[in-house]
């Protein structure tokens, strides 16, 4: 049983839940160490862990160390097997997670497993808790994502001109991200130009590539593990209004880095970044919240936020990326992602143009 | 109210069923006709559609038909704003999508209609009823998909040899794709190897492109619409036993396109395609079904399996592809796109080399 699997198992001890059917496939991938493998991962204090699959996947899941892997055989289904097996291990009380556990999902199981004593409960975040604090093994992926990203950043810059609109646009920057990482990336691609960039999820379209700005926000995957940048490109000479949101904008982000430590509180990280835009008098204007924690997932726990009271740890990683979104003219954001340390905070995506 | 909301309240009618929260985003985007917004949408006996949104598809939504459109704002959540909805409208009797509900979802929402009297009701498959049939501008949008995917496969036999492994081959075809389609694809793509090819699913890696043979199996996005072709590439001689099997394939596959009809039921269809490789001895080298429906999702109704009995109708486009993994060696698969008709069938991939 690796390390993690040991911790969760010991967070699930402490809330009387003996064992926990996780379905969340960035768990599976977490808690087995393989991102090549879909299936459901059952941990217990009662017996070494058992990871349910098809016959896709069988000769991957081997490869899983301790574990007992049962495959799904022609039409069989996995909750049947699931069902059989909580049943032979004498479980009476199993978890299972409900973002990620459909309803349909559910009443199949309940049916399979009424009768026999076992009682399913839905608990919530044991491994989103534990992926939270990222190991040394973890922040060397992630750093390679994120200088993975900023040579993406670096090839749009160089390729732009010939480009025509912001779909092709986005099609270059990813495929460059994949060639370079993993086949997957982070999330899809957000070019925006001209107006568009007042949209935070603008849909990448036809528009075509204004020679005077466009915002990217993009993140490559390497290993599983996500980055997520955002950069304004302009050209000529800056507005006085655009450049006094763009300065603002920045000095907000580096108010927020400047607050980022251990012990800090995910709202007041936010609030530092927050009141520097307030002061011009652009609050409105800036309509999500600072930042959230990235790893497997590319948007996850902790939320940087104004209403989320907790405590940044050492080992975290977060964006931080404030942003005004003036009026339906333009909008600026720059997104950057931050180590949390001891007493200060590192930016992994440090020394890139801003 | 479109066409297809009017046919799918037909069918709820029928059910007793006097409402249903649709959050299937592809069902979402076949009963609004819009592809780039987000939302649930609820379709009632009682009132006009309703689309419930948050203000980043706001803009879009707007152009959804004779539908209220429904948005939250700040940290609003969508659930509570159905439950609020739902309650004035006064439903006593509230359809959702089991398999595209999460439990989580289910009991927020359960616990916010408490009391009124509203029952919530697990139903499946109305909307997706209504999807299996295709109408005319569904089966334009197809043929161009189907027309972008064949142009993909030519491309890829023309740039392979330049390429080095089947993750740099998948990278530049799904370019290719996006150039010409959707930015989304159907699926990721398969490009299998050598001995890769004996994995249905395989994922594509650093395996160098063999210059005997591999195999690809791709499909476009073009307007939501999926196409999904498979091609197995060979140079120079085919090994005796290689060319057996390829031909074995290609004939089982020849046998179910002339079974296609209106009227003909899908396990009929799938048994004259196995009973060509099973008379080959090589029946249990075929371990899936013979194919699926396509549409807005690549793998829909209806299902071409030997345990179906559902009867195929005019309109309904189906793949074709019958294939054999042998042992650990080789796997050879060729996949089409069907459309059934009254009295035969159409081959929308048709004349590409097979």
């Amino acid at each position: 049983m690796n390390s993690r699997i040991k911790k969760c198992l010991a967070l699930l001890e402490k809330a009387d839940c003996p064992a926990l059917l996780v379905s969340n496939p960035l768990n599976t991938v977490y808690l087995t160490g393989f991102s090549d493998i879909s299936g459901c991962l059952l941990v217990s204090l009662a017996a070494k862990p058992v990871f349910f699959t098809n016959f896709l996947y069988q000769k991957a899941a081997a490869r899983i160390k301790n574990c007992r892997v049962v495959v799904a055989e022609g039409s069989q289904d996995l909750l049947s097997l699931i069902a059989r097996t909580v049943k032979a291990l004498k479980i009476k009380r199993l978890g299972f997670e409900p973002d990620n556990f459909t309803y349909g999902q559910y009443q199949v199981l309940k049916a399979k497993v009424d009768g026999c004593g076992l009682k399913l409960a839905a608990v919530k975040g044991f491994v989103e808790k534990l992926r939270m604090i990222k190991e040394p093994r973890e922040l060397k992926l992630i750093k390679k994502s994120v200088e993975i990203t900023r040579l993406a950043l670096t090839y749009a810059g160089q390729i732009h001109s010939q480009i025509a609109t912001e779909k092709d646009l986005v099609i270059e920057i990813e495929r460059f991200l994949r060639l370079k990482g993993d086949s997957e990336i982070a999330f899809n691609t957000i070019v925006a130009s001209g107006g568009n960039t007042v949209f935070p999820h603008h849909f990448s379209n036809h528009t075509q590539i204004s020679n005077k700005f466009f915002l990217i926000d993009l993140g490559s995957k390497y290993y599983g593990y996500c980055a997520d940048l955002t950069r304004v490109f302009f050209w000529g000479k800056m507005p006085i209004l655009f450049k006094r949101i763009y300065d603002t904008v920045r000095k907000s982000q580096a108010a927020a880095i400047k607050k980022i430590k251990d012990g800090a509180r995910a709202c007041d990280v936010d609030l530092a970044a927050r009141r520097i835009i307030e002061k011009q008098g652009w609050g409105k204007y800036f309509g999500h919240g600072l930042g959230h924690g990235i790893g497997l997932a590319v948007h996850e726990e902790p939320r940087l936020n104004s209403k989320n009271t907790a405590v940044l740890k050492e080992g975290m990683v977060v964006t931080v990326e404030p942003a005004v979104y003036f009026k339906n003219q333009f909008g600026i954001r720059i997104e950057d992602m931050v180590l949390v340390k001891k007493n200060h905070s590192e930016v992994l995506s440090g020394d890139i143009h801003r």
